[in-house]
């Protein structure tokens, strides 16, 4: 009898018939498109874009010209920085581990606590957060007019608008481009699309253990996460070494006792390309990982061959990464404000973690 | 008699005949070429070059994971951070200002005190520097070792070695990839191939300025400076502002008398594009920066008109950036060093800011 129990979920796993599977997966997933998506806020418009990436490459929109938007969602480590929480102005370090920006547009909202609704509004919190890049929008506004270069394309990009150099515009351009950075055609969305043979018989038994444990319950949708909000130990609270006591997570956001330790459930899409894990960073091992996520959120102390089998899925979940070419910059000009590299009283970490991932 | 004076040099420039004026040049400066050069060190071979391009771009060179080649070579910045002095390791200050990449191999050494023969000894300054990326080649090389996407590339690249991903051969494709970071093709460029129309008047009478003050005598060759030694200072020394008293240049690496505040001569190549100026990094306007040279190493108070007219030469020297795709960096594993961003106490400035550019 015991040895039934414990051969139940892979003997489930496997009794599922391979049509089953490709149409459960089917219901829950969906595929990331070749094309970047429309955007609710502006147009992806060729010239947004471009401008867009010029901006995300320019550390002259943070106060001390040393950090860029790529600095912590780094193109060519997957979106991320690698580190437990970014380093910003002063090496101060931020209170939350840096998201991906890869696919982020997919996002329901953005942030580990869904406090912005879109990339737009996630853009403006880094560029001012003192721990970032410590800018305000008076200085942003001020270094874009005084760069010609800038000024042309914020006019094509933004035409018939009189003053277009400015930060909202930023913003939007900076959005534009993060909408083209995508990952379609990971073996999981070939196999989404029909492709039976994209995934190994190891990979599939893992999607099927997956979505059996309940992982999808919470880890769905075209970004297999990031479109909803759940309690960060919903069974078992997990360590105050991975769940830190001062970051009650939403409830910064909504005020609401129900949201303390509420975290916006993150994507899983490149998963192996961005730890350390978790809104802390504190967890370096993927396999770690979902151990944690097994007791804490699904009450399950998940075996280690089945939690190989589920890191086997995940590692199919690594798409196309963006091919970017490096912008070459505007050159600024006398009148543009230089670079301010002193760490001054206001540039301590604000209280709450607030302009924070 | 005073008015013949004050107009004797205009009137010489105008006078030079256009195929003197461009003969003249033609002795003193030779043009970018369009292909990478041989470099006596190491073959510039594709595999190098590919895998040198994405170490430049690792931050996980770096003891913090935070801080690459690119930081303070930035390619979209002309190979230049933009800073006065390099922010490294914890935030610290490096003593002097970052060189551009751009062209660097050209040079008849590098550092600005020239301490390095080559690029693959430059390389490793910055990657040990306690100011810089803070990393030692011991962990440097058990970080390359631990990550097979490089281990595979560096065995195609350095091939019939044994043990080729270590801290020699890092350098060596580092300095492949940078002898491709060339500027070809500026006015100047196709000026001195012939192209009579490719300088304005403007821009000539810059040059025609620029040999008979002087400036040619330091600036020459190919990179129009970068082939020779000489005192800041050579007439009369500028402030502690501008020359710093700590610092001595070349006279810490030859321990000579005559070799203190002497320094590199710089390459004016793209010269608008990679202020502020001098070692110090305190010139951020290049007006200022040629009017300290006139006083400092000619003896000569350039008038206004002067001045502009050599700035207007130097804008010529920009050339075609390299157009650089960002390279998709492999992932590390268990076994590869973690991150540490903590300043520790040999993280601290070293006297005489050895390791420093």
């Amino acid at each position: 009898m015991k040895r039934l129990i414990l051969c139940l979920p892979l003997m489930a796993g496997n009794a599922w018939a391979a049509e089953e599977l490709m149409q459960k997966a089917q219901a829950l997933f969906k595929p990331i498109p070749t094309e970047p998506p429309d955007i609710r806020s502006t147009p992806v418009t060729p010239e947004r874009v471009e401008l867009g990436k010029m901006l995300y490459f320019d550390p002259r929109l943070s106060r001390s010209w040393m950090i860029s938007c790529n600095s912590c969602h780094n193109l060519a480590l997957g979106g991320v920085d690698l580190e437990q929480t970014s380093i910003g102005h002063g090496w101060q370090k931020g209170p939350r581990n840096a998201p991906t920006v890869l696919n982020s547009v997919f996002n329901a909202a953005q942030f580990w606590d869904g406090r912005a609704a879109d990339l737009q509004t996630q853009a403006k919190g880094p560029l001012q957060a003192s721990v970032e890049m410590n800018n305000t929008p008076e200085r942003l506004q001020e270094t874009l007019n005084t760069i010609p270069g800038y000024v042309d394309r914020f006019k094509k990009a933004f035409p018939n608008e009189p003053d277009p150099a400015n930060f909202d515009n930023l913003a939007k351009a900076i959005e534009a481009f993060e909408a083209t950075l995508i990952t379609p055609n990971s073996p999981f969305d070939r196999y989404l699309k029909g492709d039976e043979k994209a995934l190994s018989d190891a990979e599939k038994k893992g999607l099927a253990l997956f979505m059996e444990k309940g992982c999808s319950n919470c880890h769905n949708g075209i970004n297999i996460g990031g479109n909803g909000y759940f309690p960060f130990g919903v069974v078992e609270k997990p360590g105050a070494e991975i769940l830190p006591e001062k970051d009650k997570g939403r409830f910064t956001v909504t005020n609401t006792a129900s949201d303390e330790y509420v975290f916006k459930v993150p994507s899983l899409r490149n998963i192996v390309l961005t730890p350390p894990y978790f809104h802390s960073g504190q967890v370096w091992d993927l396999k770690q990982a979902v151990a944690v996520m097994g007791t804490a959120q699904l009450g399950a102390k998940l075996t280690d061959p089945e939690i190989d089998s589920v890191v086997a899925f995940l590692r199919a979940l690594t798409g196309d990464q963006p091919r970017i070419e490096l912008p070459i910059l505007p050159a600024h000009t006398k009148d543009t404000p230089l670079p301010i590299v002193e760490v001054t009283p206001e540039g301590t970490v604000k209280p709450e973690g607030k302009g924070n991932h």
